[in-house]
């Protein structure tokens, strides 16, 4: 057995890693947009990137590392992805890491969000990093300045005690707000440990825990140049164990998809498409997928409309074995659809309907099929979504 | 060679048929909602359906007659799909067609849309169709019938006129509008021809005249469980050649698709995407339909933003062979990115943003992989497709 205690503040509560940010102008109003995260020791790290043909620079760079490298320092930054930037995307950082003023840094690591296609003002990113303080404990700033179209920051800790009295620390930063699809669109999360975990565990474990929380989650169904998770140990605790570690993971990627889902692009609410008896999991992701993922349905969420056909009509356009005659729909536990209850009397419209005005709420499609079942999550669609990006980049 | 005549009037002009609507009631201040189209004379039918896997009822009764049946009458109604309605939505049809006074009809189609999961009020459409005046020329009325959130009624005509003095039409009425995706979304199109066409030649024109049509456009990437287009010949006229025949049809269908996206809920433009040296045909088709999908790119469309990333962005997430060192971006001839031209400067800038501008035009992706290309066409996503899509039952 072992608990898990949520903290606050974020990655300052993890023994031996500093961290900060500061203005370098590219935000209005002196809002942070570079931060860093440092160790005192040097950490293992393990890292998820992006599906997309056009990885970024800042991957590209991290890749030129021999495998199993160690690191000590990420360096952070928004408004500029360094995305389709070429060699000299990947030259820029260099150059960025040979004229700081950071004594003993092995291996840094940049991560990058916002516009594709512009070169990185690297005097610029100098200079901020120039004025960090080295020693912060300050999460708060280092997850705010990651934060791009994101209307809150997102941070989370965990400490996890184990039955013997030790203890070791997760905590992460993540951004998220548009672009966010089953593939892990405009995502950065950096999780950071003082457990003394194993190298192999921590791919297995991080890869794992990705594929039911943040490639779960569909703001818009696109994918990004740049996403990335990163998993990174410095194992100053002298204490692990893998169950309750993968509990304590699990639970930080699944809260942070579900923040990032809520902080979603004009999104107003948070919706847990299930599907059960599919004849595959594979079938069961797809057909839950394809709901998080349909305008139609983000549109009738956002309009609390309990349209059941919409659902129907996704889920037999999905392209999974399905049968009318055994599709049930619930909204929570209203059934609004089955073979015996093919038409949407007036009550259980206005039960449904009550549904759709919570927060968060979860529509249920039993295929009665097979044994497997997928949860993917997504949000509705609103004005606002278009008016964010339709503005973006001004 | 052979001549294309446009003419006014749908299929008000192809010999033998005849068209009209009535307002059953369904729809507000008695607008037409149920219509029919009849022939003089037994036709021959050729049909492609959705690839929903619930099919609607009008389509599962189609589905009951013997393989290449004749048919003299089609029945269309809007507001109700008849869709996941069970073995009752097919004996609606049914019940319809023994119960109208119309003498001498033979093998009936019923054809329908709307919303999903409402029986059929079977005494209304009963009721309305005894009002049709049987020898009435109105494809106006008929083509208003089938029309749901369409803002405006889409039907053509062509006259087509050989070398050897004799002539032969063929006219269409169809309903697009939201829902529009690659696999031919909540779309109804009847094309009727008077043309002396042999039965084998109908299907294979008809498949693959819709490839390059109505499945290469996309309002919002979903797919009804009602989309039909039927090819319908009386054989009337003495006149037929395979190529003219086929010319005319691809104009009809490609016009009608560009109708469909003009009208695409709250949409304001129609933007091609063209992808151009792909590895194969499947590839090209894979990207472009990719970008004719993406909510971010549909947004930057809306907002008139030369955002060339999110281009590169979704190519690069489309799982296709490509490679940025030798990717070309152009709206419509202004290039906006190539490896020699990484950075959008300000007057081109200022050019693409002309473009934009405009009502339709093009956006070129030059992958330089390979010699296969395809161009799939999309709209904008603007505040007006979340007010209609958020509203749609009320």
């Amino acid at each position: 057995m072992f608990n898990l205690i949520s903290l606050k503040n974020g990655i300052d509560n993890v023994k031996g890693f500093n961290s900060g940010g500061v203005s370098a102008g590219f935000k209005k109003d002196g809002e942070k947009d570079v931060g860093f995260i440092k160790s005192d020791t040097l950490c293992d790290i393990s890292a998820v990137f992006t599906t997309n043909k056009f990885q970024a620079a800042p991957i590209k760079h991290f890749k030129k590392y021999k495998e199993d490298f160690q690191t000590n320092f990420i360096l952070v930054n928004s408004k500029n992805a360094n995305a389709i930037t070429g060699q000299r995307g990947i030259d820029d950082i260099d150059f960025i890491f040979e004229n700081i003023n950071i004594p003993d840094i092995i291996n840094p690591i940049m991560s990058s969000t916002g516009v594709i296609g512009y070169p990185l003002q690297r005097e610029k990113i100098i200079d901020a990093v120039n004025r960090f303080d080295l020693n912060s404990k300050d999460s708060d700033s280092c997850a705010r300045a990651i934060m791009t179209t994101d209307s809150f920051k997102k941070e989370i800790c965990l400490k996890v005690e184990l039955d013997d009295g030790s203890f070791f620390h997760i905590a992460a930063i993540c951004k998220g707000a548009g672009m966010i699809n089953p593939a892990m669109a405009t995502m950065l999360c950096f999780i950071v440990t003082d457990a003394n975990i194993p190298k192999t565990d921590m791919s297995e474990l991080l890869k794992n825990s990705i594929d039911d929380s943040f490639n779960a989650i569909s703001v818009d169904g696109d994918t990004s140049t740049n996403d990335t998770v990163f998993l990174i140990a410095n194992k100053t605790q002298n204490s692990y164990d893998k169950t309750a570690f993968r509990e304590a993971l699990n639970f930080i990627t699944k809260n942070l998809s579900l923040l990032i889902l809520k902080d979603g692009e004009g999104s107003n609410k948070v919706v847990a498409f299930e599907v059960d008896g599919a004849l595959s999991r594979d079938e069961a992701k797809r057909a839950a997928s394809a709901l998080s993922n349909s305008l139609l349905v983000k549109t009738a969420i956002f309009g609390k409309d309990p349209n059941w056909g919409r659902i129907a009509s996704t889920i037999g356009a999905s392209n999974i074995a399905c049968d009318e005659e055994k599709l049930e729909i619930y909204y929570d536990d209203i059934l609004v659809y089955s073979k015996e209850h093919p038409i949407l009397d007036e009550q259980t419209e206005q039960k449904a309907s009550k549904v759709m005005k919570k927060e968060s709420y979860k529509i249920t499609c039993k295929l009665n099929m097979g044994v497997f079942s997928y949860t993917a999550y997504g949000c509705d669609l609103s004005y606002e979504y278009v008016k964010i990006n339709a503005d973006y980049r001004t």
